[in-house]
């Protein structure tokens, strides 16, 4: 299986992407090709021995091949004719905007490009935190209480202390902790320079963290179940290491049934909308109930470090991607009318 | 104002779409590119001569002029360099699927286009009418009761009568009125073949249903409310002319306080999601109450016929389309890196 690794985009996880793509060099054991999209959403090919961060950051990328994407693939210039990018499947590695906000989902859609990654719908499910709560309620899995402000709200019902995030961005960007109420006024600003909307939910002191990272080809294959270092939750630098990280980690000690329970939440998530993705589920577990806290459709350099045999996880997904319905148009309607009109 | 009027797209409504774009040619009076996207989608620019639903229907559309959609706009080949068409706004005027499931305004966004349609989120929202119901009951609006069936479930607990239909779909296609238990086997059958899932909600009969057209410029547009014939409710063939409406309708006989309530629901629906759209919102009045039946964010020939100044109206939404947030990306944190590593 060949894949082409999309990274990049106009995203505030641009530079995280990248850390991602070289991070995926390492661990993906398969032929690769590496699409760089650029801040002004111009795609670069990548030879694969010059993916290092300082290609990007110095601008060098830009004397690479350009490419174009439109229907059936992207395209290098040749000296006559087009030249098609030769490849079975796109992985999808943009995080955050383009990438996790459904544009990329519906390029390669459009475009008839076989992906890994969310589809559009899954996209805007999980990129938006108030449509991920309506979906998992609409599932049967509980969330956080919530509200939801508006750029130039300063008023807010929940009691402190409690959590403000940028309604649209993953990673911890924008994300404050608010104890006491002199601190608020400051930390809506930081969320709104982000979004025009933010989501307020109680912070839980000490709250247990699962994550839990899978896909669904033939069936559901799991990750390991992860409990996450809870000094990084609000680092920004220590989650950029987590986009880098290729070391597999040791499993968190849970019990059969609290894993079990863990598995059959993620399902219900999962099931169908997310089918395609590779997704990892970030749960709470209060007393001795799951919530659901975060979706990421397009994890950091895919989770990699929480699988096994990585490798063999995402060959298996990639040959059972959902296939686009393909719609008939045949112009019955418009045949019949110049029928009736006698033309 | 010079206007690209997109149209056609792999979709169950690629004829209605045609018929749409040839009703929009004479009430739209301003400067008008065609651009069409066929069932394969590529793109022709058709000369406005041209536009009659038999050069499609015939095929011949692929003698005119193959356009290419990439940064910046839409290109066509030039005996040494490629040139960019020539307008100011696109108006997104596919309908169902590609124009409504928030495919085409991903691609005009990433492309850096300015567009009248729904942005990406607004799309999904307004195509799936699982998540309608969602939004509309978080913003205060009420909606009818409802079940989703997945493909294959052939238990509903709704009582009879019941409507259902196909849960991502517009223009009454594959919507059936269910009125006794031996109907549903076959009605069930008929939604599947267009969806993997279905829409039920009880049916009343009689239910005064109210169609509202508008959009925010810079302040609220709004139509001439209407009040739609019953027997065209079911009909596809009399919807499909609905496409192709051109004379302006009656306002439906009702109060001025019913019509300000009318307002309020569409605003709240509307604001801020849908900026950059003209909707049309069906609303169902029950025992004095306003439920939203459905959202058309593309509604047919973009419901000129409900507007006393359908150009004027469009001008104005050109003229305060949303933004997209520029995000920058200066490589602080990889620098930051580097200059740690002493590279």
């Amino acid at each position: 299986m060949k894949y082409a690794i999309v990274f990049g985009g106009m995203s505030y996880e641009h530079e995280i992407s990248i850390v991602s793509a070289i991070a995926l060099k390492d661990v993906l054991k398969s032929d690769l090709l590496f699409i760089f999209c650029d801040a002004d959403r111009e795609f670069y090919l990548i030879p694969v021995a010059k993916m290092k961060s300082k290609l990007f950051s110095s601008g060098e990328y830009r004397k690479e091949t350009k490419l174009t994407l439109k229907n059936g693939g992207f395209y290098q210039k040749a000296l006559l004719k087009e030249k098609q990018l030769d490849f079975d499947v796109a992985i999808n590695l943009v995080h955050g905007g383009d990438g996790e906000d459904g544009k990329f989902a519906a390029l390669f859609t459009f475009f008839g490009i076989p992906f890994i990654g969310p589809r559009v719908e899954a996209s805007v499910l999980s990129f938006n935190k108030l449509y991920t709560k309506w979906y998992a309620r609409e599932y049967g899995i509980d969330v956080l209480d919530y509200e939801v402000l508006h750029k130039g709200e300063y008023s807010v019902k929940t009691p402190c202390p409690f959590i403000i995030k940028p309604l649209r961005l993953g990673s911890s960007i924008g994300v404050s902790i608010v104890k006491e109420e002199s601190e608020l006024e400051y930390a809506l600003d930081v969320a709104y320079e982000f979004d025009d909307a933010v989501l307020i939910e109680p912070f839980v002191e000490g709250v247990k963290e699962y994550n839990l990272a899978g896909c669904k080809a033939e069936t559901f294959l799991f990750s390991i179940v992860e409990e996450p270092h809870k000094e990084e939750f609000l680092d920004f630098d220590k989650k950029y290491l987590d986009f880098s990280r290729t070391k597999q980690v040791l499993a968190a000690d849970i019990s059969e049934e609290l894993k079990k329970r863990l598995h059959e939440a993620f399902k219900k998530i999962y099931n169908t909308h997310f089918e395609g993705a590779l997704i990892r589920c970030d749960f709470f577990v209060i007393d001795d109930k799951i919530y659901l806290n975060e979706i990421n459709p397009i994890p950091g350099s895919y989770a990699n470090y929480l699988f096994e045999d990585f490798t063999s996880v995402v060959n298996q997904l990639a040959a059972h991607l959902p296939k686009e319905r393909r719609i008939p148009v045949d112009y019955t309607y418009i045949h019949s009318i110049q029928k009736a009109k006698g033309k």
